[in-house]
């Protein structure tokens, strides 16, 4: 039960840190406290370095010596407080931008694990240690019950009412969209400026080139993309990328 | 005792896990142990991810709070451990390329926190507390007394086995050629195949600049470059990007 507490109270955390609160939003998850070694700690800690730096390049599953490492991590106080604190440099770069005010100043947000979260999918899934099931994954798609990343969520908000055009940009296909709309909807998110989702010519481009491309079809039609959000680096990298990139925490998987 | 013992042991494990020993190259700074509260380490922790991804963006000095807790780090075994893993991360790359073999096969490294380690001046100022007192370091440069990363010094060698060229490209200056020459040598890095210092046409260009140009240079001249490793992202962002690069930790400072 203190645990638990203690895990409420953090779930406020960021939303009270950007000023807003949005109570659908709190992640329902218990947080773990497995006992992890100090030689476990330190190599886990620094396998979380290689991947969020991406030095670590394409990899499939989580190393089985950090399977309680990760549990911690992500359900716990270091994923919400890693969350918040990338939400706060980008509403401090947000805040800073001379806007063009023509209505083209864009900001392009990822999805999966950068607004909702699917904690509820992975908890069942051993937070990464499987393989990627991908139909089964597009069951739990299905629902269009994935809440929403409370830090996130508030800079969501925050950006639009500094007038920033919102775009989502995600690897879900064209055939998801009308449980992506509901989802994002039930999650607070609303009034977003377009939702690209891949179209059968996308299917088989590696994220990075299919995201790159839809970034490069914005700034064609004179849009400036000042900021994007994304919990992978193929959101980030490749051509026609924005201003300033915010990498956002996921140990949980790698998408080329 | 038991501490500088435990870090003594520590530094020769990358060495080990490298194959290879280069005593001179041993940092010799004992290990802090300072008391960090379980706030200031889940914040440190965050801040540190912000600033390893480059989320912050630009930063002139550590926050204050995290004064003890970056002095644990740099100083202890988690630092010794990142960097331990990025070098694994860069040499499982580097034996997975298939080389030209034409004596164009290109890898380029950066020097200070990559190749040499300051930590002895930085320990004497602050660890990142301090703003950057350029004509204070210059001095430190002078003696050519830094050591060397020993997972760097191990990478290095071995892709020197593998075939690759290495190519060096600091953000020092031409006038400091001769100790950082003499510096590389005492601390075990030689047969270089090429060392790129700032020019008088380089002293006001961004580092991400001037390096961006002399690696699109070495390109021009038929390169492939493979692999690239810096402790900043200036050191492996903008254009004529490596293949793969790699991001070395360093909590101490920023360099745009």
């Amino acid at each position: 039960m203190a645990a638990s507490d203690r895990f409420s109270v953090l779930a406020i955390l960021p939303l009270l840190f950007l000023g807003q609160v949005f109570p659908q939003s709190i992640i329902q998850i218990s947080p773990r406290n497995h006992r992890v070694s100090d030689e476990d700690s330190i190599y886990c800690d620094s396998w979380r370095f290689s991947v969020e730096t991406n030095d670590a390049g394409f990899w499939s599953t989580i190393p089985k010596r950090c399977k309680n490492y990760v549990e911690n991590y992500v359900t716990g106080d270091r994923y919400r407080s890693d969350s918040d604190f990338v939400a706060g440099d980008s509403i401090t770069f947000a805040r800073t931008v001379r806007m063009n005010g023509d209505g083209k100043d864009a900001w392009v947000f990822d999805i999966d694990e950068t607004l909702l979260s699917n904690l509820p999918y992975y908890e069942a899934h051993g937070f990464g240690l499987e393989i990627f099931n991908e139909s089964l994954f597009d069951e739990w798609v299905d629902l269009a019950e994935a809440p929403a990343l409370p830090a996130s969520l508030s800079l969501y908000k925050e950006l639009q009412q500094l007038g920033f055009k919102i775009f989502l940009l995600t690897g879900r296909s064209e055939y998801q969209r009308n449980v992506t709309v509901e989802n994002l909807l039930y999650s607070g998110f609303d009034n977003w400026e377009r939702l690209f989702l891949r179209g059968p010519s996308d299917e088989h481009k590696p994220a990075i080139v299919y995201k790159s491309e839809k970034r490069s079809d914005l700034i064609n039609e004179g849009y400036t993309i000042h900021g994007s959000s994304g919990d992978q680096w193929s959101d980030l990298m490749g051509f026609a990328v924005a201003h300033r990139s915010f990498k956002i925490p996921n140990p949980m998987y790698y998408i080329a």
